[in-house]
């Protein structure tokens, strides 16, 4: 187990892509400027795809060219084809996050690829980034399950990571897209694929659907996971289960890390404050525990 | 790590002391009824404390008296004194839970004792439920932490576990009070106590108050903890946290477990159902997470 994490800020994209409430790109810009300041060294700023079915990252050009680039941080650019990812290298962002899907009928319905699709279009999206002389990474979206077919089958999962690996991103990303992982399977998964894509580190992403969230974290942190998601004030949802609470919120997960030893280079205090700005500019209470008892 | 763990119900103790709307007999009644249903074998019932210091558990002795015997369950009245043992023992439950504290401050202030001597409280009251042969168990409070004076040596826990294990109790239970701990906390803690008092099982109660209560229910229960509370609905609060979340809700420590492939004997359903039924008599939405989106 590793004693310090990087830390990936995923609100500006992830947790905004799941609001109902359309933010303006001011908004935006000063969520990741916030973000920035409480030591997030590597945000997703946006993500490149179609504004008619995403209409809240309708603005996502708008939102680098007013963000600018900064000086030690990482833009990433989420997109989920070739389309998407002329787009963001347009844009001038430092990193492409692509997407390969573990469950076919989550494909379909997210992106309109099967699940080997999306792998091969990860890798010519990993391509296009290098050949623009800039880094891409891959997330393996329902690595822990299917919204429409349930249970995914770890060993696809391991198969995947390996095939994309060779892709050469600079990570491999787990996400549990619909926050049905417990421990124990996070332990395993984590652990099989580090085995399968080592020395690229493993990143974990997930949602605290049902509570599990910060406990999934841990779980990934001491299987050797090296690079941990969150959002702050735990922005977001679930497309899949209405009224659920969103990404694991960045302050927790700061809280918990660190406190257990493990440090993550953020601050916990400013995470707390932009969280609760953002409930204002959200105007809804955020499901961030810290948020509501204050950093200690 | 075991493949199964005991559960104690905690709610219509620990989850309504922290409520501040009075609920009456009869509903105190039918959570304990729809626990038992959904499951629960051991449940702290009520708490046998100053009226005038908690009225929530005014009705301590009707509870019992409306509730009656059940077979297979262990119902637990909480004392602090011998006073309260003397009212507890009256009622004919069935076993006692004796508070010792890790902290003079948080002793003084909530039950009048020092550390010191609140295990000697503890060790007499053990006694007396021997005396009238039924059994007792003991937890250590702020065994992870004071709302006062911050942080515990976990040497002093460790300490005096060994010596309240010396006065035969059935268990240790270590409670995060103010639910300041983190998993890694909870790995050490719990694995040095269960270590000074083998074969006595260690029990662990978690408040979610920073979001870690899952997190350190599965540290626990990796560590070795054969024993986990939950309070259905996540009831309760902390009164050194306005607005914090209650104890771990009983639900999403079984789907945290049961997906995980440790045991609870609990049934998810039901306690959805509980815990549902829970927020109207109560008046407000359960921090429960797996109410939100429903059992699987």
């Amino acid at each position: 187990m590793s004693r310090s994490i990087e830390f990936v800020e995923v609100g500006p994209r992830d947790g905004l892509q799941n609001e109902a409430v359309i933010v303006g790109t001011a908004d935006k810009v000063a969520l990741i400027r916030r973000a920035i300041a409480a030591g997030a060294r590597r945000i997703e700023v946006a993500s490149f795809v179609n504004p008619k079915k995403v209409p809240q990252m309708a603005d996502a050009e708008a939102v680098v060219e007013q963000l600018g680039r900064v000086d030690g941080l990482t833009r990433i650019g989420l997109v989920l084809n070739e389309r998407g990812a002329e787009r963001a290298l347009s844009t001038g962002l430092d990193q492409l996050g692509a997407v390969a899907v573990a469950s076919d009928e989550f494909g379909a319905r997210n992106q309109g690829q099967t699940s080997a699709e999306s792998v091969a279009v990860a890798a010519r999206i990993i391509a296009m980034a290098q050949a623009a002389g800039i880094t891409a990474q891959v997330t393996i979206a329902t690595a822990f399950g299917c919204p429409f077919t349930g249970p995914v089958d770890p060993a696809r999962v391991v198969a995947m990571a390996r095939e994309l690996a060779a892709a050469g991103p600079v990570e491999i990303a787990l996400a549990d897209t619909i926050g049905v992982a417990v421990p124990a399977e996070v332990s395993a998964l984590v652990g099989a694929v580090r085995q399968a894509v080592a020395p690229l580190p493993v990143r974990v992403h997930f949602h605290n659907t049902r509570g599990t969230g910060i406990a999934n974290v841990w779980a990934a942190v001491e299987a050797g996971a090296g690079v941990v998601d969150g959002s702050i004030g735990g922005l977001g949802g679930c497309p899949f289960a209405p009224g659920a609470a969103g990404n694991v919120a960045s302050e927790d997960v700061a809280w918990m890390l660190e406190r257990s030893g493990v440090a993550t280079g953020l601050d916990l205090a400013r995470l707390v404050d932009t969280a609760r700005w953002l409930g204002e500019v959200m105007g809804k209470e955020m499901p961030s525990m810290l948020a509501k008892v204050g950093a200690p």
